[in-house]
């Protein structure tokens, strides 16, 4: 379970992000999953700046914080994690698919352990030349979405928005927020007896209507049975199949 | 296994998208997974158009379909899910979380079934409203994307493109294209005999550099034999640590 706690110390940064925009999609994509840190680190203002001023800069934006370096980013943080295309350049860092590295963060952020040397950060590149050398050089490992190889080679990485929302959709689901599967009332299965009641039911009107009689091979109770079965029928639906069924008995038997 | 072919019968559905960037978005997402299908219903033609003459228009843009309702958007589907934010409105549907669709999803894809009635549709609402009723009465179950319930609730919902990228992850995340971690050459871990040279180097080290003598309690041999196998040696790093090792103690033995 990633506690709000493990979340906070979460840091997201953002390596010479070009398009305001995509800042802005970032901090939407960290609020949206309940991450808060977001770290810009650029050269020039301008892109954060442009990002807080548009119209949905959200708090994630507000509170974020801008650094020179990359090594004043990641300053506090004990696991260090940089995201980049298959086949981008010479490996000289493991490289794991996002669920292998999901996992090393969360373990990582279950850790309790003291003060502010716990924080995991998630580098991501500028959209167009993903981290230099030197900014990978700070990193454990290197985090990759698996994509379909491109016969064309158009598109080498994701949007960077997407990229940061799929990111932390796999730790949340991994780590996560628990969420169980929902029904609507009366949609849990209806149980055998109802199904044989309406198996009865509908071997009756399949006999009135002369089926059983020209397809006697495949209309046997069994077949039926299997047939009712196979639908899945959720306990509310039972009723209406029932009402449909008598209707159509009685209808055939008034021929 | 998502194969290609299964891939393409998986249909994405954009109904009533009212940004043409959000619309170039979710294309964009579709080529990096390898989706293909993207349909579009619009009563009006006009993002579609300005998305189709984005700089960014992908084959998937160039392919997509435009269609009058949903009834035609999905005719030929045999499982259509609609996405939804978690409290939207009042079930009649199965919510599943993403995990639970995504499953479903490929269970349906997986069967080999003939032509084109095994094709799989989901279905992604405008920006604002979501899906209405009358478009949800066409979806077998609803999916629900697992995200923090929010203080404030400014956004109901996630961007556009960003949700079917997630969705799209997941399915290829479970699906999917095999990818294993992959390690640069050499950080197999080092051996016990590599270690243990490694040990006894270091230990020799500390004893010339006087540290047994100062810090006996925590300087025997077994300590640093836990210490050096904590780091978690690559095979690679050895010579380059044993390197810096001698280096030390030839210079501690010059003085």
């Amino acid at each position: 379970m990633l506690s709000k706690e493990a979340r906070d110390r979460f840091v997201v940064v953002l390596v010479r992000a070009r398009n305001p925009s995509n800042i802005g999609a970032v901090a939407r994509a960290m609020h949206d999953f309940g991450f808060r840190h977001l770290r810009v680190v650029n050269e020039f203002e301008v892109p954060f700046e442009a990002a807080k001023s548009a119209v949905d800069a959200s708090a994630v934006l507000e509170a974020a914080q801008v650094f020179g370096g990359v090594a004043e980013a990641v300053a506090d943080c004990s696991l260090v994690i940089g995201t980049t295309a298959v086949g981008e350049r010479v490996l000289v860092h493991p490289l794991l698919p996002l669920p292998d590295s999901a996992a090393a963060m969360i373990q990582h952020l279950a850790h309790d352990m003291e003060g502010e040397s716990s924080r995991v950060a998630l580098l991501f590149g500028s959209e167009k030349t993903g981290l230099s050398n030197e900014e990978l050089s700070y990193c454990h490992s290197l985090l990759t979405i698996p994509m379909e190889e491109q016969a064309d080679l158009r598109h080498p990485s994701m949007n960077l928005g997407q990229a940061v929302a799929v990111c932390l959709y796999e730790l949340i689901r991994q780590g996560g927020i628990a969420m169980p599967v929902t029904l609507p009332r009366g949609s849990s299965p209806a149980g055998a007896a109802e199904v044989e009641r309406m198996v009865v039911l509908l071997d009756d009107v399949l006999e009135r209507a002369g089926y059983k009689r020209h397809h006697p091979a495949n209309s046997g109770q069994d077949m039926v049975r299997r047939l009712v079965l196979r639908m899945g029928l959720a306990e509310a639906d039972v009723p209406v199949w029932m009402g449909m069924l008598r209707q159509l008995l009685w209808s055939l038997t008034q021929r």
